[in-house]
């Protein structure tokens, strides 16, 4: 059973936090990316396989959730060190939380942590928690009008991941609309399409984590 | 083009403006809703089916978002007037809000006022809006986990659709888990299942809303 914490004290000084979690990683050697979709885009099953499939690769993975701790459970079972962060009401996590869970994980044994955040993708846009790369993910069947909706969480992104491609024509997903539209939003960023059940973009994407590695 | 609403400001008595949307809801013979879900379920595309199946209920709708007026833009052209809220970087809407829209709407000629909350599974499940019944969506993509990731959301719904369910067996969706979960979170409540692209759940959901006019 994976831990559980319970966080609600927002820090005022987010940054001055995020400072400090950047420095942490980096005297460790630690690669660091902040999660980000609504709920159901697919970030722990991205994570599920991406651990299951890469067993030289050590991911430590904290989990942001309002409730529950589902997902801890499903990476510590796809064989990651995990923590859940249950924020009891909060849409978001924020640098100060990640700060204070950090001593949990042994950091000097760990490639990557990867915090998956909140499912929303309004709130979590705002905060930066200090990691080294924002992941933002889109499924096909949350439609092709999101990247306008939620710019914030696209404009900052470092990459784009559109998820579940294997039911895009089932949903009516026109990935031309999501093309033109970050145009406009974050230009500087091309979106990879994904699909963990097809396995479409995985290796490219195992081959970026890889880049990164320090 | 439909109109577009900036606010920011919230009120502290959240609770004061919404007994005063439900007594000009109530004045004018309006039967209010507050449509919840993530970004995607298929809140647009419901009331978009429900105003053109329904030419005989006259349906007012405020949609709320973030950024963009695409959503009021689809409910004109369906047939109903539409005002959209713009929050710009707000996670949900509030009471006032809906308060001072309302007179854009001639409420003597609805028979329904819709408003379409920000989506998002969290912020806007804290806040009445003074509408009659909140009708909360799950769209089978999201996943069966969601009812107890977020509670609150569903916990306070009067009506919660599950939609998409055309596409349930591609996503794995699994409805048992559903109905398992609402037993702890919301007994009362019987999840309906809804689909636009096969139409299954349209006729109750029409049969439920002539039930509900005024």
């Amino acid at each position: 059973m994976a831990d559980i914490v319970v966080m609600r004290a927002v820090s005022s000084d987010n940054q001055a936090h995020a400072d400090v979690v950047r420095k942490i990683l980096d005297d460790n050697g630690v690669f660091g990316m902040n999660l980000l979709s609504s709920p159901g885009s697919g970030k722990t099953t991205l994570l599920e396989k991406t651990i299951r499939d890469n067993p030289d690769l050590k991911f430590g993975v904290i989990e942001g959730d309002v409730f529950t701790a589902r997902d801890a459970s499903r990476i510590e079972a796809a064989g990651a060190p995990s923590i859940q962060l249950n924020t009891e009401g909060a849409c978001h996590l924020t640098a100060n939380m990640i700060e204070m869970v950090l001593p949990k994980f042994e950091l000097k044994t760990l490639d990557f942590l990867v915090v998956e955040n909140i499912g929303n993708l309004i709130c979590p846009a705002a905060y930066s928690l200090g990691v080294h790369k924002r992941v933002v993910l889109l499924s096909t069947p949350e439609g092709h009008d999101k990247i306008l909706k939620y710019p914030q969480a696209f404009n900052t992104a470092d990459m784009i991941l559109i998820t579940k491609t294997d039911v895009a024509d089932a949903v009516g997903f026109d990935m031309k609309v999501v093309v033109e539209d970050l145009k406009a939003v974050n230009p500087k960023v091309e979106p990879w399409l994904m699909s963990s059940v097809t396995g479409e973009g995985y290796d490219r994407w195992y081959d970026w984590l890889r880049s990164n590695k320090k």
